[in-house]
């Protein structure tokens, strides 16, 4: 929410301009109109001898949480782009043969979690400033109830039951509110899991 | 490009933060940072006796060209209800089943085009305010130079590609600026193309 037109320095009034439907920050000096949209997070799932590559958060929210690389869409950048330099900066690894895995519509907060499924290029990986710890995880060693978000729980659920059935496809849907309590995310972190890492 | 801080009115510098690696609108006196990201246009793929849902523009920018109805998508939207709520309102057809069918990136101005291919839901169309027409067009009516958008293009392209080799399936790519001249779309609309619809 506006209170000063970032353009004139006015006062914001927030009003539905003439033939919309909805209110809109609008600058009461100089009739400027700000809009607000959803905004893109863009990440990968990188396979490595069958493991996957996550990153347990060094930074608020969901510290101490892991999740898939992931962050926000750049202006300049296509999505996969977005992705690979985020699995760059959280991971160290570079990533290329960018496939659409994932376009999870998450309204109640105005985001769209986009994944791409990606191949390692250089055999090497690091926690970048933004994790504690990037690695290669198996199936059977991720602790479900510690991921980061909904996003990441349903992402790589529809990864493995794709990967078992033998083909993957892209997965779209949209996550409510309350997925954080029916998908039985943690509210805490738990430092011991995943200590194959 | 902020001139003054939405929060307080004090004046905004452009300046990479600290931790980040790309320069910001921050506010000289409360230090608020203020991010712009790409946003999603959102839009439906309809057909009805082969033939497909489409609205001649009648607003800027590039009124009097062809497009699929489409429109920015809103807070509070998942990508396929922003789509049919754009149908609503730029051809007053309600649809649904939305299948995702084409994401395109157009980096160079921070847009993603999404498409998806949706039902009829009753048998009823008809312009709305920002339409001239709305009809269904077969495909070798097409005037292709008229289409409103490079997006649009591409993804009728993919589109009949896809119905002729008998399944649809998403394609995912980036459009540059230069794809206005390699599509061959005119500069002018031609009021008299499309005179079947």
């Amino acid at each position: 929410m506006r209170t000063y037109c970032p353009t004139c320095a006015a006062q914001i009034e927030h009003r539905v301009p003439s033939g919309d439907d909805r209110p809109r920050d609008i600058c009461s000096a100089c009739g400027e109109i700000f809009y607000d949209n959803p905004r893109n997070v863009v990440g990968t799932i990188v396979e490595r001898n069958g493991a996957i590559l996550m990153c347990r958060r060094a930074i608020d929210p969901r510290r101490g949480f892991w999740t898939l690389p992931a962050g926000f869409l750049e202006l300049g950048e296509s999505g996969f782009s977005g992705a690979a330099r985020e699995t760059r900066e959280e991971a160290n690894a570079e990533v290329d043969q960018g496939e659409l895995f994932a376009m999870i519509d998450i309204t109640h907060i105005g985001q769209i979690h986009i994944f791409y499924r990606a191949t390692l290029v250089s055999d090497y990986w690091a926690p970048g400033p933004e994790s504690e710890i990037s690695c290669f995880i198996d199936e059977q060693d991720i602790a479900w109830s510690q991921l980061a978000f909904p996003s990441i729980h349903r992402t790589l659920t529809h990864y493995f039951n794709d990967r078992r059935r033998g083909y993957f496809e892209p997965h779209i849907e949209t996550l409510e509110r309350d997925s954080w309590q029916t998908l039985g995310l943690d509210r805490d972190p738990t430092p011991n899991r995943h200590a194959r890492c």
